[in-house]
C-alpha cells in the first residue's frame, strides 16, 4: 500500500511530477543483474508428468512441496530485498529498473510471456527522468479456464539502518520467525508468493488451474506514475483485459496478527494543499517580526479550524453523504477479531479515539471519513533554532473518503469552508487551496470470487477469514476495476504488525510460506468457478 | 547577523549541538589556500615614510588611496566569497577552516600577531565534529593609544543558484553598482573593510591611530558554538580584554538604503521548542486516521493560541515588563529616516501591520516584543502528497525580547501559558516545551565612543547618522560587553536592502568603498578620544 496517492492522474496531473523525489539524477545506463535459474532454488526435483494426479491430491502435494522449499523461498526474497528499488529517489531509478528486469526473468522462467511497457517520463526539478517500465505478463490462454489478473509492485519506500532499524534494511534477516527487510511484506514477499505458487504447480507436474495476467509496476510508492495511462489507454484498448475474469491484488495486511482476512473495501482520499503567501521571500524574524502579517500564523489558524480534538471533521456538511450505517452492517463488526489494546500498544499511543471501543475504531478506519494534518511545506523543518518568517507556506491535510462521498463534492465542501474561514480572518495575505482526490472502493464480499478466496483461506488457516475493509487507499484498485469491469479482491499475505513503510518492516515466515499455499489454493478455487 | 541564536551557551547547552547541520561528515584534512600577498592588490606603491604628514592630511590622503584601489578591494572580496564557508553544513567544514586560514594570512600581512584558538567539537547525529578555530589577533600595543576590539564572522548561510539567485552565489558578480554574492554583506565585506582600512594607513605611511584586537569566528550563522566559552573562560582570564577600551562590531545594516546609522540596541530572543508525541512512530493516515489523537492537531491548536492576527502576543502578562515608552524616546522616532512603503515593497508584502505607520513599525521592530511561528520539525515538509500522521512533532516559535524583559521571566510566562492551554485541550498525548534565550542589548548612544563614530560617519556621508536599534539579535554583543566591560557599538557597512541570508545577497560598491573609509575614519576618531 502506498502512502502516496496516485489518484486519477489523467484528470489531476497537478503536482504529480514532484512526488517526494528528493534527488534528481539522470538515470545511468541500465544494467541487468545476472539471472540465476529459478529451479536451482528448489530442492525437490520435478515430478514425472506421467503420474496423473487427481485434483483432490493436487493441493496436499503442492503444500508438501512448498514446505520442502522454505529455504529457497527465503533466499529468493533475500535476493529481491537486496535490490534497493526505492522509487521516490531518482538516484535509485537504476535499481528500480534492475528489479523489474529481475522479476521479468523470474516470470519467464515459470513460462510466462512478458513485456516491458514504457510509461514515459516524470519531471523532477525541471528534468525529465525516465520511469521504470511496467512488467506485463501472460501465462496460459486456455479458453476453458478462468483468467485472473494479478497486480503487485516491485518498488519500496526508502530505508536506512540509521532510521532505527535493528539490521540493514536491504539485507533480509531472520529473527524469531520473522523476515526483516524493506519490501519483505510490501510488496516483494507477496509478489514472490505468486511466483512460488505458480512454480509449485509446475514442479509437482500439475497444470495451472487458471490463466494468469500480470501487472507488476515499480512506482507504486511514488504515485504509480504512468500506470493509469497504461492500463486505461493502452492495455485496455489493446484487449489485455478482454479475457480477464477476476482481479487479485495482494498489497495489504491482515487486520491483526493471527486471523486472516479478505478485503472488500478501501477508503478514498482527498488531499489538500493550502497555501498562504505573505512576502516574496523568507524573512528574518528579528528584522521583520512585529511588522508583517505572517503567513504561518494565518496557516496555523486555518489548519486549526479543520478537525476537533475528538477527531470530528469540522468541514460543514462533510458527513452528509456518508452512507448510513445499516443494522446489517453494524452487526458485521461484532464478529470481527480485532484487539484494540494490541493495536494501541503496537504504536505506543497514549489513548485511542472513541474510547478504544472495537466497533467504533473499526468503523472510523473503514466507513467514516478521517482528517489528518500532515505538515507544512516552506516552513522551518530542520532540527535547531531557525528564526525564519517563511514567505510562503503550504499546509498539507487530507480526508480519507468513504462511500458515498464523491471527491468533487467533498472538495467543494472543503474549499467553501476554508474560504469562509479565510474571509473571517480578514488577512491581507494571499490564500490558495487545491486538491488531489481519488474515490473510495468497495466490492460485494458475497461474490463467488470472494467465496472462492474464503474457501482457499480456510483450507490454509482452518478458520473463516474476516471480510474486512481498509482505511488506506490503493488507487490502482479502482483503475483495475474500471479497466477490467470485473470483480476485484484484495488477498493479503502479511500480518497487521508488519510495519510496512516503517522501521523494521518484516514478513512472518509463517505468513510467507502459508501465503504461498494460500495463493496456490486461491488459484485452485478460482479455477473451479464456473467459466 | 545570525538567524540563529547563540544565547548563553554556558547556561543553555540544550540542543546547541544540532543547530541546522544537515549532513554530518567527518572533516577531511585541512588544506590551506595558496596565499597571495595582499600588497599586489593595491595599485599605489607605498609612500616614503620620510614625508611627515599632519593628521589633518591623513584622512584625505587615505581616502584618495582607497578610491584608487577599488578594483583590488572587489577582487579580494571575490576571493573571499569564492570560499563557501557554510557553517551549518559539516560538509563545508573544510571550507570554513580554509576561510579562517585565509583571513589569518591576510591579517598577518598587515602586521597583526594572530592565533588560531581551538574551541573543541560539536556533536552532530552522535558524531563529534571539530569546530573551525577562532581567529584572534592583535595589532599594536602602544599604551598611549586607545585599543578597539573588532568582531566579525567569516562563515555564511547556505546558498544555491537554484534557490533563485540570478548568478552563482559563490562567484561575486557586479551588476548596477552592486556586488552580488553570498557573504558579500554578511559579513565578509565588513571584515575585509577593516583589513583594507588598516592596510590603507600602512600604505600611505601613517601610523595606526589605535591598537586593535580582533575576534573573527566562523560559526556565527550556526549559533557561534564554542565562542562564548572562549571569550569568557579563556580570553578574558588570559587578559585579552584588559587593554580593550572599546568594542566595535560591523555585522548589521542601515535602516534604509540612503542614510547611515549607528546601532545602539538589539532585541534579544527566546526560542521555544514545543513537542507533542502521540505515538512512537509515524503512522499511515489511511490505517490509523480516525482512531488516534494526532499530535499535529494538538500542536496546531497550541500554536494557534500564541499570537493574534494583529501581531499581538497572547501570552498572559508578556507586555508587563516592557520598558514604558517615554516622551523623550517617542520623539526620537519622528526624525528617523525610514520609508515604510519602500520597506513593504522590498519584500512584496501585501500590507504591513500597524497600518504601516512609520513610528509604529519602528517601535515594533525595536522596542516591542514580537512572536513568530517558524515551523514544525517531524511533520511532512517535502513537496508532494505525503500522507503521514507524524508520531512526534516539534513546533518552533520565538519571541524577540526587548528591555526590560528578562529571559527567565519570559520563559516562565510562556511555559505557564502553554501548560494552561494544554490542560484546556484535555489531550491524552505527551507535551513538552523548552527554550533557549538571550537577553536584549542596549548601549547609551550619547557615549563618546558613539559620538566619535558619528563624527566619522558624517565625514564620509555628509549627514548625521540615525541612532538606530535593530529587531534582530547578535548574542556575541552581550558577551563582548560582559567580557570587556566596555562600550560596544555596531557600525554597519551595508544597506537595508542587502538581503543577507536571502537570495541575491549583495553589497553596494558605494557602501563597500565608503565603508572602508568609514572604518578608517572611525579608527582615527577613536584615536583622538582621551585615553
Amino acid at each position: 500500500m502506498s502512502y502516496l496517492l496516485n489518484s486519477l492522474n489523467r484528470q489531476l496531473s497537478l503536482l504529480s511530477s514532484k512526488v517526494l523525489i528528493s534527488n534528481a539524477n539522470l538515470i545511468r545506463e541500465i544494467e541487468t543483474v545476472k539471472v540465476r535459474p529459478l529451479l536451482k532454488f528448489y530442492s525437490v526435483t520435478q515430478q514425472p508428468v506421467s503420474e496423473k494426479m487427481t485434483t483432490e491430491k493436487t493441493l496436499p502435494k503442492l503444500f508438501k512441496f512448498v514446505d520442502q522449499n522454505v529455504e529457497s523461498y527465503k533466499n529468493l526474497l533475500k535476493e529481491a530485498v537486496a535490490i534497493p528499488s526505492i522509487s521516490c529517489d531518482a538516484k535509485h531509478r537504476e535499481d528500480c529498473n534492475r528489479m523489474v528486469f529481475w522479476m521479468r526473468d523470474k516470470l519467464k522462467e515459470v513460462g510466462a510471456a512478458t513485456e516491458l511497457r514504457d510509461v514515459g517520463y516524470q519531471t523532477i526539478d525541471g528534468k525529465e527522468i525516465k520511469l521504470p517500465p511496467v512488467l506485463v505478463g501472460t501465462l496460459g490462454n486456455d479458453t476453458k479456464k478462468n483468467t485472473i489478473c494479478v497486480y503487485g509492485h516491485l518498488d519500496v519506500q526508502p530505508a536506512l539502518k540509521s532510521d532505527g532499524w535493528d539490521s540493514e534494511p536491504f539485507d533480509l534477516q531472520e529473527r524469531d520467525g520473522k523476515l526483516y527487510g524493506r519490501g519483505s511484506t510490501d510488496d516483494k514477499g507477496p509478489v514472490l508468493g505468486w511466483l512460488h505458487a505458480i512454480n509449485a504447480y509446475k514442479e509437482i507436474g500439475e497444470e495451472l488451474p487458471v490463466n494468469l495476467k500480470f501487472v507488476f509496476e515499480c512506482m507504486e510508492e511514488s504515485g504509480s506514475e504512468g500506470l493509469d495511462e497504461l492500463l486505461m489507454n493502452k492495455l485496455k484498448p489493446e484487449g489485455f483485459f478482454d479475457t480477464v475474469d477476476y482481479v487479485c491484488i495482494s498489497d495489504n495486511y491482515w487486520l491483526g496478527t493471527t486471523k486472516p482476512c479478505i478485503t472488500y473495501g478501501l477508503r478514498g482520499i482527498s488531499y489538500y494543499f493550502l497555501e498562504i503567501e505573505c512576502a516574496k521571500m523568507d524573512l528574518h524574524s528579528g528584522v521583520f517580526g512585529g511588522t508583517v502579517h505572517e503567513a504561518m500564523s494565518d496557516l496555523i489558524y486555518l489548519m486549526n479550524t479543520l478537525v476537533a480534538k475528538d477527531g470530528k471533521i469540522l468541514i460543514t456538511d462533510i458527513y452528509k453523504s456518508v452512507a448510513p450505517l445499516t443494522d446489517n452492517e453494524s452487526k458485521l463488526y461484532d464478529s470481527i477479531d480485532f484487539d484494540t489494546e494490541a493495536y494501541r500498544k503496537s504504536i505506543e499511543a497514549y489513548e485511542l479515539l472513541h474510547k478504544g471501543v472495537k466497533e467504533q475504531i473499526l468503523m472510523h478506519r473503514w466507513r467514516y471519513p478521517s482528517l489528518s494534518l500532515h505538515g507544512i511545506e516552506g516552513a522551518a523543518f530542520q532540527p535547531g533554532a531557525k528564526t525564519v518568517i517563511p514567505g510562503k507556506v503550504i499546509g498539507k491535510f487530507s480526508i480519507r473518503l468513504v462511500p458515498d462521498q464523491e471527491p468533487d463534492e467533498v472538495e467543494k465542501l472543503v474549499f467553501d469552508y476554508v474560504h469562509k474561514k479565510w474571509a473571517e480572518r480578514e488577512s491581507p495575505n494571499k490564500m490558495r487551496i487545491w486538491a488531489q482526490s481519488g474515490r473510495a472502493w468497495t466490492e460485494n464480499p458475497d461474490h463467488p470470487h470472494y467465496q472462492a478466496a474464503a474457501r482457499a483461506t480456510k483450507l490454509i488457516y482452518q478458520t473463516d477469514p474476516d471480510m474486512s475493509r481498509e482505511g488506506g487507499s490503493i488507487p490502482v484498485t479502482i483503475t483495475l476495476q474500471e479497466a477490467s469491469g470485473k470483480n476485484v479482491l484484495l488477498l493479503p499475505m502479511g500480518a497487521g504488525d508488519d510495519m510496512a513503510h516503517s522501521q523494521n518492516e518484516k514478513l512472518n515466515v509463517r505468513n510467507y510460506i502459508e501465503g504461498i499455499k494460500l495463493f496456490a489454493a486461491y488459484l485452485y478455487e478460482v479455477g473451479k468457478l464456473a467459466k
